[in-house]
């Protein structure tokens, strides 16, 4: 329990800065970023199924909530209110499965992508300057126009923070000999965020004490708990006009659907990372976030889902219960109830301080190398979502990645290995054609032509001086599944080369595959169960091609009358 | 040559009348199906690589150009010229493999959608009723709203024309013991188009020489050849005002791909039919399709493709060389430069009979039943394909199958079939665990819960009274190809069981798999290259999880440092 309550507020000590950071990311004042942290530790501790997990606000989900509700409380807590529904539809029909077609290349690009232009959005309060950019080219666009106006106050500031947390950072999981040493470096390592807040508002309080802060503030801010109520289902607008809900969630266009899979996705990503080779629930963690955003919504809150470092950090600290979230919840109502009147001072530069240190090891420089050397392939997926996350935007970028992700496996599809092979016994050639995939409609026409240029060499190439070649052996040892398209083709080339000289044999084909085959072309192609049977077959065909009743007295001679006979006989 | 005569003129024969009825449906006079007909006649027997395609209108491409040039000429010929150059563009750059991820369920939900379609757009002329309908549900609603104005004559005339038409057609392939008797009526079976169209005529202009013919008659046509134009790339309208090229090709929406690919589609599916197992240049086949495109548009063309029924004819009647299609064109211009004042006696009624008889059979009731007995789960692309395409459109009904398709096929992918066995050498356990097909990211989770099942089982179930379990077997005979998705998720479970006392074994990894997995975790992976190594390393494992450095040790013995001389040793 002593373990479980020093987690719980070591992860406080990082949330709390966090998530007044991630409020002005959303576009909204601190407060709501703490609105957002507390009500994810309390549901968690009851549905959740993985201990180490933080639920709470992060810096990508900030991100594209300032996108889709433009700092609009009503509109985010009403955005928030939707992603729960349709995470909790999306458990409730098994739809989890969804987040498997998300490759890692795609997720590294994108969450790259994301960190990046997260990073480049708080340049502008590092340097102290009012602009707004709405995307990547905008921002940079703005900086490089405004850089002359640069406060000198803010960027010493911003230097020293950046400095000071990147060196903590560093220090946490510095090999000491000394334990204790070693025990106090990661403590103050991991509530740097803390520390460095602190020091900052104490200095600003000094500051203005005097002759007021030469930095930027956060300024004031609304003090207490939330209230309670349920997110807003119209909006007046200016004087008379009022939204309606359906106005409302014509807004959020995409939003609806992005905000909820980015969230699975990342709340599932690091429910495997700790899950310690134990099967894990999916449907179960959907309707334990959907609920943790659907009631957060009650309390003003930003869409929420696991934090990756600061479950890390939970697992660091020797977390041993789910309970450990609890302290991390109470910590943070008490900031709420006590601390709201001393967030006025904390300096801008500072908040963006701990966002830039956090995101930027979350731009995945270091993947490309293993991808690389893995499958140079992986890299186009990778680099097109970066690119496209960057200057297209980042809810297009993961799409485009996931179109190429998926035309390549289409294209692998269409295009499997197929090994060609001349071989003959005693006096019969034939042409061996072994796919080593399986083979479905897109892969048709590599097959046919395979077999069809099989056809065309039979008279020459390596087998010229026998003109006795009369079959093609087609190869089903590695065909899992097949379809319709393909039965069909294979029927219609066994007939082709029926007139041309040429009985095609089927060797090794599934029960699955057999009675495909069957059922459309029974009379124009030979089934071979094993080697055994195809020495039999090319014995009985005596290089003459068989008629049609021939066929039919061979395939029942292998292949007894009844299927399930001949499923159980199968090897 | 007598024999390509032959052919050539019954072709034209029935080319005429249905280039007439073609024409009206897309919305044209019918001089301009006839000025479709001979150009690509000409132009293909100079570059095309199939004797027996016949190229003009298509009853499909008709139905399509009206949906995308609303009948006027202009848009037309400029439909038809572009639609050349996308097909040309698409040759040049071997797009053509593009077609092969349209599968067969898909074709023949579209085309028997697109055939019912074409087929109800005629009932209106059947009944001389004189209504508008711009879709299929549109059709019916005028057709039951307008069906007391059915006009007696008209009706009368179209139950004798269908009525005939499909007498004709029935006894065209009717077995019979005469054989002179059997081509008198292969003959008028295959010219029972242009006798009826002519017969229908004549009766025409006999009640107009009389009182009037009492039924609707296609009316006045321009006569003689067409001339030769640029198809228009500006247009005017009204008084002032000009479209732009840019204007009229947006017009043209999807229409610009559609057809092109429609009309590869049609053409490469029957070179394939005619192919007789030679392989096919689908190249030369798209570059000759568009450029008979782009020429005819300067006759005033619609677009063109080849034709199944009149490329059936062809072959049927005994064509020898390319050159019967030359008669076919030069029939085609006669009927232009001496018919065209006959024309306007051919009842609509009969040309709308000629139109329905042709496409009723291309409605592919017959293909249900093969589809059910090879796969049922194709049989799903062709329904959705087929009620898409009747009640949302078809150019988003095939747009919508192929979506399906590739769900299915991505489906499939994921969810590779796994086997799972419990096995032991001497003393030694251990799970194998084979994936029958291969594995790429979307199967990973897959993948990843049967051996994370096998991982939570080792000490229950079937093993119950062995708690010796230490290894599992991952047998990678089946698997061709991997990705870094794959790679990462198998590395991070090889260390997952390694904190679990459990060790991962590959078996008959294929040279590039191997080399994925080494680059990314060589030291938490043991390597087998056959049964024979998996049993001296179990043997050398004796139950107990090996260190880094021994699996070195043994992957070093197993596999040779360089890679090279690995591949040569590889069975």
């Amino acid at each position: 329990m002593l373990g479980d309550l020093v987690a719980g507020v070591t992860v406080g000590l990082t949330l709390i800065p966090q998530a007044i950071a991630y409020a002005s990311l959303a576009g909204l004042e601190p407060q709501y970023g703490l609105y957002s942290a507390f009500v994810g530790s309390f549901i968690y501790v009851i549905f959740g199924t993985c201990r180490e997990i933080s639920i709470g606000p992060t810096a990508l989900l900030s991100l594209l909530t300032w996108t889709y509700a433009r700092g609009i409380p009503g509109y985010t807590a009403l955005l928030c209110f939707l992603s729960g529904c349709v995470t909790i539809f999306l458990g409730i029909l098994h739809l989890g499965f969804l987040v498997e077609f998300v490759s890692i290349p795609v997720i590294s690009g994108f969450t790259s992508a994301a960190s990046l232009i997260i990073a480049c959005s708080q340049i502008k309060n590092l340097l102290g300057l009012n602009i707004h950019g709405e995307n990547f080219v905008e921002i940079w666009r703005q900086l490089i126009n405004h850089i002359t106006d640069t406060k000198i106050p803010d960027l010493i500031l911003s230097c020293c923070c950046i400095v000071i947390l990147l060196i903590l950072k560093h220090l946490k999981d510095k090999n000491v000999a000394n334990t204790t040493l070693k025990r106090f470096l990661w403590v103050i390592g991991t509530a740097r965020n803390a520390l460095v807040v602190i020091l900052c508002a104490v200095t600003s309080y000094i500051f203005e004490m005097h002759d007021g802060a030469p930095f930027i503030l956060t300024g004031h801010i609304h003090a207490g708990l939330p209230s309670i109520d349920p997110p807003p289902f119209s909006r007046t607008i200016g004087q008379n006009q009022t939204e309606s809900f359906i106005d409302m969630a014509k807004n959020f266009n995409f939003g609806i659907l992005v905000i909820p899979l980015l969230s699975i996705i990342g709340n599932v990503a690091i429910a495997k990372a700790f899950s310690r080779g134990m099967p894990l629930d999916a449907t179960q963690e959907m309707l334990t976030l959907g609920l943790c955003n659907i009631i957060g919504s009650f309390f003003h809150s930003i869409p929420v889902t696991g934090s990756f470092s600061r479950s890390a950090v939970l697992n660091a600290s020797g977390i041993k219960t789910p309970l450990g979230s609890i302290y991390t919840g109470i910590l943070v109502i008490l900031a709420l109830s006590l601390l709201t009147p001393y967030f006025y001072y904390i300096p801008k530069a500072t908040l963006s301080s701990v966002i830039i240190t956090a995101v930027i090891f979350m731009i995945e420089i270091g993947t490309i190398l293993p991808i690389w050397k893995c499958n140079k392939r992986d890299l186009i997926p990778a680099f097109v979502t970066f690119f496209a996350s960057l200057f297209v935007g980042v809810e297009l970028g993961i799409l485009i990645g996931m179109i190429i992700d998926l035309a390549i496996l289409t294209y692998l599809n269409a295009r499997p290995t197929i090994n060609i092979e001349y071989k003959n016994i005693s006096t019969m050639n034939y042409i061996m054609i072994r796919p080593v995939a399986g083979i479905l409609f897109p892969a048709v026409e590599h097959l046919r032509s395979y077999l069809t240029k099989a056809l065309s060499n039979k008279c020459h190439k390596s087998l010229k001086n026998l003109d006795t070649l009369t079959s093609v052996v087609l190869d089903c040892e590695h065909i899992d599944k097949i379809d319709f398209t393909v039965v069909q083709s294979i029927s219609m080339l066994a007939k082709d080369f029926r007139n041309n000289n040429c009985q095609l044999i089927m060797l090794r084909p599934n029960p699955d595959i057999l009675k495909s085959i069957q059922s459309l072309s029974h009379k124009q192609i030979l089934i071979a169960r094993n080697e055994i049977d195809l020495i039999t077959i090319l014995k009985e065909l005596k290089n003459v091609i068989p008629n049609v009743n021939e066929i039919e007295a061979l395939n029942s001679k292998i292949i007894p009358e009844t299927t399930n006979e001949f499923v159980s006989t199968w090897l």
